[in-house]
């Protein structure tokens, strides 16, 4: 135990989990572009990060004056009852919810991935199981698995033809679990999807937990990044529609605007996660929601653990005098979503014209990428993971880092995630480099990533 | 399972934690003063809220800009490389450190609690135990026990008539629950006390860690406000000596300080945690630190969970910018340091001239009256816990809200905690509420919180 540091088996089984979204980021993080440290680096077109608002939120945020005497002392560990109230307005308003949501439906947290492991916690417990249908989001093998001893159950229940979940096979995976004698608590869904950026048919999903009695979480952080319904007028000159209305067009459901809950599964397993890092670019603040309409024991619960992730009512004051200027808000969704789909139109020209193939999206900030075919020349008939990271190095060392399918646990390699929501300058530069690394031979490093 | 929602154990088990010191804290919640909802309300001289330098701190962070584009990304869940450096060169300046403090040394979390809450994750499994000596800061049964299973192993080591700490009493129960296979895997101690507000005798505990082979936490977040050189000179009007030369009068130590610590201990096994909320009256900004020098892979193991509790952009470079200014800093501690002096004499004169018992202090926002006498003149000769709420009732329906003993695991009733660090004309209506409740016939309440 001396050379471990003397720590507990808790701490011990953290370091051992593995994460391969992780894995491939950190193995990437030293060639990517940095201002200062790598001015050379490779275009990072791998994280979800949001730039096409950056200006007008920098702008915003220092013009609204952050702190008050009454901020010095206590805030509320789960977020102030002021800031609670605005956002349940903010949901109200662009969430269409069945039944209007209340300040008390919302706990704070420092983000969607804190949000999933908090709702984890109060779920399921060590060796119990978590339904995660791949590709998902690779992150939340961490935020699933770190300090719980939860695991996750995947399943890969995506045609990679046709893109539609198929049902059939999650039920059968799920009576076989249960033969087994595996616990299943819940499943997570992101909606829209990441990576595949499209909405979900989330009545199959609930009616899917209500057959089995487990929890279902909606993880919705792309919620109003859902541009679809603004790609046919790509400046948008002219255009009176406003945001409620285009929305109202939106191919996007929250969990929140299903009819009825209760009549279609017990409510108090239902719970909804957002956070302003996607939608409004904020990765930085930390300040994501577990909505729950229903279940006042398991925000009892959540309220008692949420001082160990305390907001600072730095962020607090912030985001409540933010989100208090709806006119403003209103304006910034329908920038983003102009921009969104601005950007997407531009990149998936480039992507037809040079026959690099993608899954068409509807949300979000990326589009995944079907590179098996490429791998297949490079490589031959049957590529493995290693080929996949293999072809990452190159784009690395080409100069563009995108986000490999093994770190959202696709059952075949091949694919990857790509960022669009960037300046498209910089975005041109990054698919020029991917196209000439597709087309130009495997490339032979000493020194491989 | 139904009617709780179908919560997990874990979530389950938390619920059923006791603190006292809460339960005393939510009691009274309803009856304090709150500026709209309770204008009438109990002066709260029950929490530890340093207002002696709210009007500094506002002005100070009013005039720091918060936000720069960099921020509207990913920061470092654990406080950027930028901020930690900086709290380095603070440490290096006012702690004395052995072994000067880097950047990589430190942790940021939000807030002691959290901090205490993730060395214990990283320490101690379920079943095993932390010890902590009693009176303790009652919020640490929470912090060890939630989400952890972990358990709190308390032995009352303080001669109530000399204050001093009875290392044989603490020796003879390590040994006695060694004997009966408890697991004991880490000893928590405040420096300086609180509730006690003076210096621990450092090298001592250090040395029972060593001697037991257990972890040894250090919670110094009332480092800075060590206010005793300041008692000779109230005003202080044309005292030159620095902030720094008054500090090296301080009895002091921080566990960073003592010589040498590899030849007594095994240094992974020392850790401090400090906090801006205390010394700097910012309890509402939820910054706290983890200091480890030795141990790396205890420092990987909590960077891995950080992201549960990431700290806000907006946080970060609003402190970094607050501790930029180290002259500002150099003369906030001072006039800090001046303003507790002054607090704690005129409290002290009220206290003394009205026969109202308390132990002297040294540090700290508040001093531990000892109104044994008083309840047993009211109750008689064996009060009891029952006896010390019901007083607390009569303080509460009278206007003043103290801490009661309890809540710090006294062994016996009758000891209370109030806070100074508060404006003299509240601070002195509470205390006179104090003396007149004291003085009078206990009240018959027929609605007891």
């Amino acid at each position: 135990m001396e050379n471990t540091g003397n720590l507990s088996q808790r701490a011990l089984t953290n370091l051992a989990v593995t994460c391969p979204m992780r894995t491939a980021f950190l193995g990437a993080l030293s060639s990517l572009y940095h201002a200062t440290d790598n001015p050379a680096g490779a275009i990072n077109l791998g994280m979800a990060q949001n730039d096409l608002i950056c200006n007008e939120m920098l702008e915003k945020i220092s013009s609204s004056t952050p702190l008050r005497e009454v901020d010095l002392s206590y805030g509320d560990p789960h977020g102030s009852k002021r800031l609670r109230g605005r956002l349940a307005g903010f949901f109200n308003t662009y969430f269409n919810p069945h039944t209007p949501v209340l300040d008390n439906h919302i706990l704070v947290t420092p983000g969607a991935g804190a949000a999933v492991y908090q709702l984890a916690t109060v779920i399921a417990d060590v060796d119990e199981y978590i339904m995660v249908p791949s590709p998902y989001y690779g992150t939340f093998d961490l935020d699933i698995r770190l300090n719980t001893g939860i695991r996750i159950f995947t399943v890969g229940i995506f045609h990679t033809e046709t893109l539609s979940v198929d049902f059939v096979l999650l039920h059968r995976a799920m009576e076989k679990a249960t033969s087994q004698g595996l616990r299943v608590k819940a499943i997570l869904i992101n909606n829209p999807h990441n990576p595949l950026g499209h909405r979900e048919d989330i009545k199959l999903f609930i009616y899917f937990a209500s057959r089995y009695n487990i929890h279902i979480i909606f993880d919705e952080v792309y919620a109003l990044s859902t541009f679809s319904p603004f790609l046919r007028e790509e400046t948008n000159q002219g255009d009176h529609t406003s945001v409620r209305d285009k929305l109202a067009e939106s191919p996007f459901c929250s969990a929140l605007a299903v009819d009825n809950v209760p009549q279609l599964i017990d409510p108090k397993l239902v719970h909804v996660v957002y956070s302003l890092s996607k939608d409004f670019g904020l990765n930085g603040l930390r300040v994501g929601f577990i909505i729950d309409q229903y279940n006042d024991y398991l925000k009892q619960a959540l309220i008692l653990t949420s001082s160990f992730s305390y907001i600072s009512t730095v962020t607090d004051r912030l985001v409540y005098n933010l989100f208090s200027d709806t006119v403003w808000i209103d304006k910034l969704i329908h920038t983003n979503l102009q921009r969104l789909a601005a950007s997407y139109i531009r990149t998936t020209s480039f992507l037809s014209s040079h026959n690099i193939k993608f899954f068409p999206a509807q949300s979000g900030h990326f589009l995944f990428l079907d590179l098996r075919d490429d791998l297949r020349k490079r490589c031959g008939d049957i590529p493995t993971f290693s080929d996949e990271a293999d072809l990452l190095n190159d784009l690395l060392h080409n100069g563009v880092y995108i986000a490999p399918g093994e770190g959202f646990h696709t059952v075949e390699p091949g694919f990857f995630r790509m960022t669009f929501s960037v300046e498209w300058n910089t975005l041109k530069r990054g698919l020029q480099i991917l196209y000439h690394t597709l087309r130009s031979e495997p490339a032979t490093h000493a020194n491989k990533v």
